[in-house]
């Protein structure tokens, strides 16, 4: 066992967090998040989704966010862009980065998106084309990598070809994401060894939800199998829109932590990371995700 | 990496978790737990404690749950036998297995039992000669080994001679608690490597706390060392005494459910021990501490 010296967190609360907390919050709200998640240290922050707000009311205002967060060189800033329309409402926002997403599961691909898994894909080269010739990075998802709400048990085998096909499209990175949380330690490590036989373990990352208490247990048994990067959201933003009143994205706060114990480091700085997630739990009115920051508190 | 066929799991629920609830339960409700408990399939459960009630209220009427509560052979059930008196008493009620406790931290020892650790250590010298002559048998628990509420930091090196005396004293297995539930995995690991120079793994087990989240990625790295018996409690009972409001004692239905993901036998029907758990979280009145739990009830 040798794991590495650094890691990579890649900050999905303002978009995969946000997204999916019942109440949307205004643009003052997210822009301060997204400022005080770059005063904490984190190099890499999903910031929104170019969506039309009549699917995804909370991402509304996302071109707003980004013209007024204060960008630090060196820090990555993104967004969804799940079609053209979007990528194109990114690229005039000025946003550099953005991300795409397909599902492991056909029945998740349909219910989700609409389509099917290739279809996910095809509708993608316009925008790799368009990233392409703009000088954007494109970062690809996989969603339902350990287990799908309506087909149950997903295979490295089914996720290995969809990891594959956005690594060959153009993807940088290819986050590998356990959607409903169901994943434990031994299906996480065989994940990455059957999909590393597909895409290079230094372009995995990994996207874990605690929705049943695994998701450090995962990211522990990923960084075992080499992986470096992992997403994770402040407060654990996000709940599980599968599992109402469940736990949802990891928090990061509690990554953040185990990679402190780990003597791993990851660029942040936990105190001033806590405080942003305790004042943006605090605009949302719940408690907090992280355990992290209760026990601080609670202290 | 080989992981065990199979594990077993302390149940300490009813014990080391209801002992730090703030609210004492009636016997027949700890009976009705403990029977419910031996139904899911556990095979050792830590039933109560023999201690002054002026102390810990929370324990009162032990003597009478044991004697009405189905005691099913091939299960285990124990009792926290803190002094002789305390034994004698055990030993009366038909007990046939206890538990002594010492800590790591001389700063918890002397604020938690008002001794230095060697002097508890003395003190347990006559309960292990009388349960040797009555053929009970003494199970030891080390606390505060990954880091201490008053000390901070706790090393290896602080464990491994508690850890060995209360081995040579003739404690036939030695668990050790991560108290506060600071520690991370690569601690967990470098715990298990440093003391099992002293104790054979086969006698050591693995208590950790959830208290900031760690507490299953501390199970898994425990695995990886070759460690096969963990103490848990149903439904997290037990909360955290030194942060009130955080979470305590890892759920049974957490780490049963990461074994089943890793294909290793607990001999747990994890239904029956999810139903137990939202039984006993519903007489406290509070929402369960089991992440397993939360997410079945939510679907």
């Amino acid at each position: 066992m040798s794991l590495p010296e650094k890691v990579r967190l890649v900050e999905v609360g303002p978009r995969d967090g946000l997204q999916n907390e019942a109440q949307p919050i205004s643009v003052a709200d997210k822009v301060r998040l997204v400022d005080e998640l770059t005063e904490a240290g984190l190099s890499y922050i999903e910031v929104g989704s170019f969506v039309s707000p009549k699917w995804v009311p909370q991402m509304a205002g996302s071109a707003e966010v980004f013209a007024a967060i204060k960008q630090r060189p060196g820090v990555t800033y993104a967004a969804l862009a799940p079609n053209l329309r979007g990528f194109e409402d990114a690229l005039a926002a000025g946003v550099k980065e953005v991300a795409v997403f397909a599902a492991a599961s056909e029945a998740f691909s349909q219910r989700n998106i609409n389509c099917s898994i290739s279809e996910s894909l095809k509708r993608f080269e316009p925008i790799m084309e368009a990233a392409r010739s703009h000088g954007v990075r494109v970062r690809g998802y996989v969603s339902c990598v350990l287990g799908c709400p309506y087909e149950g048990k997903v295979s490295a085998e089914q996720v290995a070809p969809v990891a594959r096909a956005l690594h060959e499209m153009g993807c940088y990175e290819v986050s590998l994401g356990d959607t409903i949380g169901t994943g434990t330690a031994g299906e996480t490590r065989r994940l990455f060894e059957v999909v590393s036989a597909q895409v290079p373990r230094g372009q995995l990352a990994g996207h874990f939800h605690d929705t049943y208490g695994q998701a450090l247990a995962n990211v522990y048994a990923s960084l075992l199998e080499g992986i470096q990067v992992f997403d994770s959201s402040v407060a654990g933003l996000g709940g599980c829109p599968y599992a109402k009143g469940a736990t949802g994205n990891v928090a990061t706060e509690d990554v953040v932590y185990l990679m402190q114990g780990l003597g791993i480091d990851t660029g942040i700085d936990l105190e001033r990371l806590i405080a942003a997630g305790q004042r943006i739990s605090s605009v949302l009115g719940r408690v907090t995700g992280s355990r992290v920051a209760r026990a601080r508190s609670a202290q």
